[in-house]
This record gives C-alpha cells, structure tokens and sequence, in this order.
C-alpha cells in the first residue's frame, strides 16, 4: 500500500517527518497543502486530520497518523533498521528529552496559527519576528547547546541520526527563516551542517518538496 | 536510591509526571517550586535542569531526567508494570498522538512563560485568559472530543490508564481552571470523571501537593 505524507514544504513538524522517512527508506506519496492560504482548514484535509494541523501519514488502508512524534515513535517500531532511538532507556530519555525541548516547548509558540492569533491581537509584526519567534527559538536553543554539546558526535545524540536530529534540523531551518543569530550555538550550528549533508536530510529538506517557492 | 521529582503542584507537565509515578506506584521525594514566584528561573533550579521548567527527576544517582513525555516514555520502558502505552503500535500510535496533541499543541501555548510575555506585549488579561488561554484549549478539544470518544473506554484509550490519561487529565484540570465551558466536551468531561476516581490520579492531583495553596 501506498503512503501518502501530507506536509507544507516549509511546516516544522512535516519536516521532522521526512526526514524520519527518509531515513527509514519508506516511499511515501508527497500530497502538499498551502498552510499560507489555509488548506489545512478546510473540510476536504480536516476529513483527514481533524486537527488542521500536518503532518498527517495516510498509511492507504484507511489509517491516519498524525503528531509528528508519534508518527516517528510508530516508525521506529515498524520500521526498526536503521534505529533512530539509542539502546538503553536512559540514551533514549536523552534523545525525546531534546526532542522535548524542540517540539513542546520551541515550536508551539512559533507556528502559523499563533503568530496569527497575535496579529489579530494587535502585536506589530516586527515584535512578533523578533521578540516572539527569535526569542524562543534563542530560549530553548539556550537549554538545547550544553546538552548538544555534550552529547553529540556527528548527529545531536552520538553519530548516527536519531530522534533528536529529526526534530532539530528543522528547527535551525526555522532559526535562519526568522534570522536569528545562531553565533552562540556552534554546538548546535555543527550537528546541523553536518545533517545536512547526509542524503535523508538534504531529500527532506524544505527547497528540496515539489510545493516549494523559489527564494 | 532516592528519586526526586522538581515539580509545581499546578504545573501541567509536573502534574502528568505525578499520574505516571503513581500508576507505576514509583516513590519519589518531591521538590516543590514556586513557578509564580519564579523559583524555576533561579540558579539553584538552573543547576537542575538548565531550561528552567518543571518538571525534572532526579535519579539520586546524578541522573537527571526533564521534559515530561519523554520521562513518561523512560518511565515505561525501565517500570514495564502496570503498562501505560497499549500493545500494538497502532494502538501505541493513537495514544501518542493524542498525547502530542496535548503537549505540543495546547499546553505549551499556555504556559506561564508565555501569558508573562503576552502581558510585557500588552495583551490585556482578560483577553489572555478568554480568547487565548481558552480558545486554544478549545481548539484542541474540538479535536481530540471525536478521538476520545471513539477509543475512550473507561479511560482516554480503552479500559486501562495510558500516556494519553497523564495528558488529558491535567489538561482537562487547566481548562477548568482557566473557566473553559467543558459541556461540548462530554467524552473527555466523562474520562476525567472516572480517571479522578482512581487513586493514582487522586495522589497526583494538585490539591494534594505538600505545596497546594487552598483555595
């Protein structure tokens, strides 16, 4: 069976996705939505995910998955090889403790929906580009640099990518959309350039996805 | 050895961490905050967990775990009984994603951090509470209600508690809290009911923290 991988070229949590895919070697059809134009909202997506949110993995026998996390945890289990998570329990709290951190507490503030929640709110763009994004993205990559520092090899959590790869590059890519200076994250900075070398990663990659838009 | 949990008794994310322990039946010393009074941002916290947010869990051994899921995911893998996730990883999937729904989605927009911000922008308080606080709970309950009720047993999935109970119940907890008129929501209302009867989540709840403060 086919599966199909609803995703917007640029959404932080469909890029998690992919790259797990990617990584896992599973072929997936890419169906895109314009979350700018609110595809997500409308009837004929929240028939497949209710929340209008992506991603959402249609596994073509009538199951839907959705929650980027869960996704990649289901993939993990399906599709053991290559392993995205570490051996011992507490390696893996490691690497869903940075996934954490980017997905709970990083990105939320920063999506679609909330910056325009904001707007409607009355904040300036310019506050909400620079006070809000930029300033979680430099709260939580505080938090996120001795841990990376002290735990990654090639990738976040040791040399082969995990988890925590999945979640973090596609929250550097968000970090350089918005501009924030990431001069105080060379720990960070080094996992990601690296990343994005390796061929699941550059396929992943948002310029890389059929919806996107030349710069 | 001795584990110590970091936690607020209304910290939402401490508070799933309490329902886990409990239902593993784990004891742990408890190490309350004061999140109002911004005990999480001092140095002494920070040396802890760095990111300054309950909860963490001190393994007494030097082993310091943060970021709820993933202490809730170490916590199943290391105390296998009694399970908190299902057997299949569809069914692992589906508990996951409505725990993410929860954690990455709701929670993490309503967080002190971010109703602190939001007042420094000038949003009044009113409108924190009304149209932000309850208005993304109210998303995400849009959402989950038609997922709960179709898997909901006697708890949020089937007849046993899982992760996705540790989420929801203190969700359901906040959305009171914060004044949400649960009434469109009678599939998750009834879960938290009969979860709130069970002793794990009645040692959990935070009116029986050491740190509770009567209303």
């Amino acid at each position: 069976m086919t599966w199909t991988l609803y995703s917007g070229w640029r959404a932080g949590a469909a890029y998690r996705v992919r790259i797990g895919l990617k990584l896992k070697g599973c072929a997936y059809d890419y169906a895109a939505l314009d979350l700018v134009a609110g595809d997500q909202r409308q009837a004929a997506y929240r028939a497949v995910n209710p929340q209008g949110l992506v991603p959402a993995l249609d596994l073509g026998d009538g199951t839907i998955l959705a929650q980027s996390l869960a996704i990649l945890e289901w993939l993990e289990e399906t599709v053991p090889e290559p392993p995205l998570l570490p051996r011992t329990p507490l390696e893996r709290a490691m690497v869903r403790r940075i996934a954490g951190i980017i997905a709970c507490d990083i990105h939320p503030a920063n999506n679609t929906r909330i910056g325009a929640k904001l707007r409607k709110l009355g904040v300036p763009d310019d506050v909400i580009a620079t006070d809000w994004i930029q300033g979680w993205i430099r709260d939580g990559f505080d938090a996120l640099e001795p841990l990376i520092a002290r735990y990654a090899g090639r990738f976040a959590f040791g040399d082969q990518p995990t988890i925590a790869d999945c979640c973090l590059i596609p929250q550097v890519y968000s970090a350089h959309r918005f501009g924030l200076d990431v001069t105080p994250y060379p720990a960070i900075v080094g996992v990601a350039e690296r990343a994005n070398q390796h061929p699941a990663f550059i396929a992943a990659h948002p310029n890389q996805q059929p919806d996107a838009v030349p710069a």
